[in-house]
């Protein structure tokens, strides 16, 4: 993990509030990136608990060399057990609540996060699923607060959704990216809030389609599920949808279009599936600029070496 | 790969018609596993093209020491370029089609094969879409056709699907079957045939979802791609999605979708998500048989074992 990017994080302080599994996540995250970390939970004895958990997860990074520092203890220092919310918050420049996935509790959970937190602070929610604006919209500090949703289990994921609301102000989300870089992780920024944001829709889609083929009788669980792990996601381990179907045809992400919408009309019996248009809002645009035809073949050998180092991976572990 | 796995492929000849890229992909699954393989292309010209590009392939292969032999001649000399199709079946004990994705093509050329082939010898498909019902319900030796369908690019990517007509006969599956396992590839059967089989559907699922969230100006491709890359795409290179939820929730896949269903089918707006019954059908007990609950935290360890090493891998490529 690259310590160049760590250098600003030295002794500035973040605070954790809700310290399940995601909090507990979190806080390695930030602070093997070099924060110091303010744990809080309402419930008594969970912070105390989850410093332990955080613990025995360091020392996993540990034996396989990710952590940077020679000694837990040095991580461990770095974490504070705060008494009561102000106390966390006191001093952080960042908010992540990871507090229960239910509206009411929510958003009573952030006015009290608002209310002892010094303005212009981001103010973070794990929610999978819950809109900043459907939990913050009656909060007075509003304009700062934002979805920063990681992916199970966090601490080892790099994807995190940013989800602005649309009050939440363009300065937040832009420092929200920066320290959710600064911490090792990738930022996605939506434009725009969703139910399921992106990473739940696209795994639900997937899912649908695997429950109707379960549903139908075409395949077995197992055999459905290796068509995944011992198929499309392997590319998918380093290379995303949109990128994987450009090179998978010599005019790119068009040709691929052309060649293939009809055939994927047919098979769903969607006959408004208009994939050819959407080309046209900028997607094509877009991944021509990404992905160059004229560098295609070196594309393609990068893949296929990509490839090649990941099997040869698999065999290994 | 395993030599003992290809013992019994020594001196056995199989016949590879059609030799545009998945032709000379499945030749180099085949010769690297031991077997002799004749190609046929019925374009003149084709079969000595396509040995130059196997010959640059093996030496990729090689380069990352992932052929037992040591010289690239020992496999080159089992390669035979057929002068027509009879001479090209001529003693195989199987023949894959790869010919053009074009339904009357591939009745014709299935027919040919057919009345060249010694009857009980597998006639398999590359085709990634055109059921053999389709192509094959008129040919007389129609009991030995099926499809066999691998995925971009084949000579690296484990998965084939193997979908059986009505038609197919027990056998021949079962023999294609052991033949795909034995050349170090990973067999998913269909018992139904479906359009587009398994691997397409559950491409084509994510894809719908990717493009509509680009329609509805959600992400750019770029951070659409991410949440796979980055994200989702992690544990799928070597868990499929059944297996993944089964490991989300501490009463496996029955507690996910006890969870999950509703804000699914509320994220999608189809209250028509019937995953609970879908469950009853067989999918529930064949995860608990796979992934027994009482060896939870072992699975859990061991994703988060392989999902570390995933990483530490990709930091190093």
């Amino acid at each position: 993990m690259s310590s160049k990017k760590h250098e600003n994080n030295q002794k500035r302080n973040v605070a954790i509030i809700g310290c399940g599994l995601i909090g507990q996540s979190w806080a390695i995250s930030f602070v093997s990136a070099g924060f110091h970390v303010s744990l809080f939970d309402p419930v008594e004895g969970v912070t105390t608990q989850a410093k332990e958990k955080i613990k025995a997860k360091l020392r996993d990074l540990q034996n396989y060399k990710l952590l940077k520092d020679k000694n837990i203890s040095d991580y461990l220092d770095r974490i504070h057990l705060a008494e009561d919310l102000s106390q966390a918050v006191a001093g952080s420049i960042y908010v992540q609540e990871s507090g229960p996935e239910d509206l009411n509790i929510k958003k009573e959970l952030t006015k009290k996060i608002d209310a002892a937190t010094p303005d212009n602070i981001p103010i973070a929610s794990s929610t999978s699923g819950i809109s900043t604006s459907l939990y913050a919209s009656d909060i007075s500090g509003k304009h700062r607060c934002i979805v920063a949703h990681p992916i199970n289990p966090p601490h080892l994921i790099p994807a995190v959704e940013i989800v602005p609301a649309p009050f939440t102000s363009e300065a937040i989300t832009h420092t929200v990216k920066k320290i959710i870089t600064s911490i090792d992780k990738e930022p996605l920024e939506l434009k725009k809030e969703i139910p399921g944001f992106v990473v739940n829709r696209l795994q639900g889609a997937l899912l649908c389609e695997a429950f109707n083929l379960v549903k139908e009788g075409i395949a077995s669980a197992e055999d459905i599920d290796k068509a995944i792990s011992e198929g499309l996601g392997l590319r998918w381990s380093f290379m995303g949808p949109f990128q994987t179907i450009h090179l998978n045809a010599p005019e790119g992400i068009a040709g691929y279009v052309k060649r293939y919408e009809k055939m994927y009309k047919e098979m769903f019996n969607k006959p408004d599936i208009e994939w050819a248009s959407v080309l046209k809002l900028g997607l094509e645009e877009e991944l021509l600029n990404l992905y160059k035809l004229r560098e295609r073949e070196k594309h393609e050998k990068e893949r296929d070496n990509k490839l090649t180092e990941l099997i040869l991976h698999k065999i290994k572990t």
